[in-house]
């Protein structure tokens, strides 16, 4: 039996309404005991606002308690805060709730966590100076750079860099990095069920560079990474001209893309207007994945959340553990 | 009555059959004489082949004989070339009609040009070293850096760099470069008929920078080339992420979105797949638009082209001739 984690998120955005909506129609994993980390009476109370039957249990009550085990943690009372605003409050409750299924993950008592979304202002606020997810992970995982992919159905896209500025992105993209984030890439695609990935390269300048006509980039980092990942057996395509290699992807020639920075694989993926992307975090030692839209704290409260990203975020880490 | 060339592009490729599909379906526009600059015998083959009813003219028999009037530059004969094969002759025919028709533009004798394809390497082989269309277009015409706009039919997206190494692109992005590319997206706009256009920019760096966090090209650049152009009485809005301004747009947000760099435009837009997209080159004293896709010896001489993108090049040449 493995402990699937899921985190609470902001209180004040649809985090819990998700999470309520996620286990209303989702069937039980076997080998899957989901956590949520967060707090009962939001839960219960989010239930009863959606008019949902789903089953919140507190965790003392055992394994044998039929219900969705919740485990508490202190977080401020319903009417002690305003849904859908900016508080510390609520920035402190969702930054604790993260940092401690990262402890769980990493004491080995948990297997993997679903993130619901927290909001970076609120927990700057509360004094948590970090970007979001993907910095505390990195800070308390000690794990250098770790990769974001974006988990498409149709398509894995994986960021060689992401939240740099442009230039230091460019400076970012070496022999070793490529390599590395393809071969977490390709893990990560065994792991999920593709057992011979058909993984693309995008080059760094218009058209892929033509051949050094428009940058160099391409011939000296990106040809050099696929030769030494074909030397340890991984095979890849490319440099592919970054904008028609996602296109060319969706429509099935790959089963994933590998964009050199945060723009070039963002960009497209995110003009798609796709409801069930999801952001998966490579190169952890555990699984970490999360629906790839935010706290929406302008229709927090109101019942209308969309939540196919995050049931798409839930389904592919349940994937993730049961193969791995 | 005002002048519309259209060029044939390279014969080996699907320029000459997507020619007679537009004059096959495209009613006349009042005020407008379309004047093909390329081979008679090639495209009356052509019709003949697609048995499609369009009737094409020399130019030579006047403006009362019905028909499409066609100027004849010479062309390899059928059967001298191979459809679908890159050679010297068909590039070197594709560059001539192309540099006739600019020489006609800027003698004032026609008044914008619609391109079909030519391929690269074939111009090249035939020792003209140019990059393609708009290469040509800067040397003859004297234009510096001319833009390339995708004009998409709910969003026109301008570029502030286009064929650069991305490191050589970053430093063209200046104040002076965002605010002539947005003064001239703003007059092409006001000129296809939206008086008051709404045109975001885009910023250089992952969600546009978040304030200096990310790199500084949005508050040392675009932030001041926004208000340079409000002093000049053109809004602007941005800086925008480059992963979601685009389908804001799409959705209605803004008319326009500037691109700081090729693949930040043409990534997300190619990705969507439709099927009529045009290249605008803005900046030049006459028209010119283009399909936005190439020259597809793949499948050229097999009558399955799909003409979309370039009869919504020539309605929107013939828009900007109608309001200009």
């Amino acid at each position: 039996m493995k402990t699937l984690l899921v985190t609470l998120g902001d209180i004040a955005g649809i985090g819990p309404e998700l999470i309520v909506k996620l286990f209303a129609t989702q069937p039980p994993a076997p080998g899957i005991r989901p956590l949520v980390i967060g707090d009962l009476e939001i839960l219960r109370a989010t239930a009863a606002f959606l008019n949902l039957p789903v089953r919140f249990v507190d965790e003392a009550a055992g394994p044998q308690a039929d219900g969705i085990a919740v485990r508490s943690l202190a977080h401020p009372a319903p009417g002690a805060f305003r849904v859908g605003g900016i508080s510390a409050a609520c920035g402190d409750a969702a930054y604790r709730c993260f940092v401690h299924a990262v402890e769980e993950c990493l004491a080995g008592r948990a297997h993997g966590i679903v993130t619901a979304p927290l909001h970076k202002e609120a927990m700057n606020l509360a004094g948590h100076a970090f970007a979001g997810h993907t910095d505390i992970l990195e800070k308390m995982t000690g794990v250098e750079g770790p990769v974001m992919a974006l988990w498409h159905p149709r398509l894995v896209v994986s960021h060689v860099t992401d939240h740099l500025p442009l230039r230091a992105a460019l400076d970012a993209v070496t022999v070793e990095r490529v390599a590395h984030v393809a071969r977490l890439t390709h893990a990560a695609l065994v792991r999920a069920g593709t057992p011979r990935p058909r993984i693309a390269l995008a080059g760094v300048n218009p058209h892929a560079g033509e051949n050094g006509l428009f940058g160099r980039e391409e011939l000296d980092i990106v040809r050099p990474a696929m030769d030494l990942l074909a030397a340890e057996g991984i095979e890849t395509s490319g440099p592919h001209p970054g904008d028609t290699v996602f296109l060319q992807g969706l429509r099935g020639a790959f089963d994933a893309v590998l964009a050199m920075y945060h723009d070039q694989g963002f960009g497209p993926m995110k003009t798609l207007d796709f409801a069930n992307g999801v952001n998966c975090t490579l190169g952890l030692p555990f699984v970490r994945t999360s629906p790839d839209h935010g706290t929406a704290f302008g229709i927090a409260g109101q019942g209308i959340a969309e939540p196919e990203s995050m049931m798409a975020a839930w389904r592919l880490a349940v994937r993730l553990l049961e193969e791995g």
